[in-house]
């Protein structure tokens, strides 16, 4: 039994360990508890279901790369260079995901394709952090305004940058050019909006 | 025995329905021999290796879309006018190979997995004709001149449209919405280059 009440931070990082340990086809709630040394009771008070405990999970680890976006998006500085610090920011923390520590990242790209709700979630999270840029760089003179509307320039910048945080393109992620590439994009997307 | 001497038209065509009717996982050159009515030694006259065969199959399946392609680039009109159009026009070509014949696209896929060489030449084939494109409209005064120099803003705009041409996304490509995120990401891009 440990020591400290146990916190549903316990049971997602207990949960992830299972994961990586058996991957998202084995692994089961019974399996968290014995790595918990608790009863499978204990996990379903904090998480109802084996479906709502996997959701919360992919959600801990999709916040990782969302919060530390979060502060850019919402930081001093003109709207120009904190949507270039954002676009960047989000290709090291999905390159570093993917590569630090793969097993990992393969096991959460199988969770994901099966919770495409939270994904969503995610995206939606990520576009109205683009949106909040795009409409501040408006409103201060520095973006030309629209149309189109902030969200969907919002929408066109996320595709267009699809190939540095999309997963299927992780295999690129690693590769010299690929950095090079983004540096290209991101001059080219905010000439873009400025003009 | 056909009533014309046999060419290698022919030979791709028959490949092509083999590996459909087969699988690129079991088709031999002996099941596009027998379709033909001709011994196998006919079709190594004309293609000396199966792996020749299939290089050959994959170039012409992605020539379909490149020889049109040339055919805009290569074109009259404004060079922004005429990146428009060749960016609508890949996105068209991909998206009716995989919506007009979603069975002989997943072939294709497996096929480009196992000949990543002839992909690399396709990819050249484009990053060369969008180079054309941006010098001519560099050269008329319509687009800003460089640094970076046309090569690497073509390999920009390659990579800022990938979600329009890469088979890993052709899932999204027959949602009304992407279509209009091209219009979209096209207007951002052009107006970058312009800028």
């Amino acid at each position: 039994m440990p020591p400290e009440p146990l916190t549903p931070e316990d049971i997602l990082r207990a949960t992830e360990d299972v994961l990586r340990r058996y991957g998202p086809a084995k692994a089961t709630v019974v399996d968290v508890a014995r790595a918990l040394g608790v009863s499978h009771g204990t996990v379903y008070r904090h998480f109802r279901t084996k479906t709502a405990l996997r959701e919360a999970v992919i959600r801990r680890w999709l916040h990782t790369t969302t919060g530390r976006l979060a502060r850019i998006a919402d930081g001093p500085g003109p709207a120009g260079e904190r949507l270039e610090a954002w676009l960047r920011a989000l290709f090291a923390a999905k390159r570093r995901k993917a590569t630090d520590d793969p097993e990992l990242f393969a096991t959460y790209q199988v969770l994901v394709e099966e919770h495409r709700e939270v994904v969503s979630e995610h995206i939606a999270d990520l576009i109205g952090q683009l949106t909040t840029l795009i409409e501040a760089g408006r409103a201060s003179g520095e973006f030309a305004p629209g149309p189109p509307d902030a969200e969907t320039t919002a929408h066109a910048i996320h595709r267009a940058t699809a190939v540095f945080h999309k997963p299927a393109h992780a295999a690129e992620w690693s590769r010299p050019e690929t950095a090079d590439a983004l540096t290209t994009v991101i001059a080219l997307l905010l000439r873009g909006l400025r003009a």
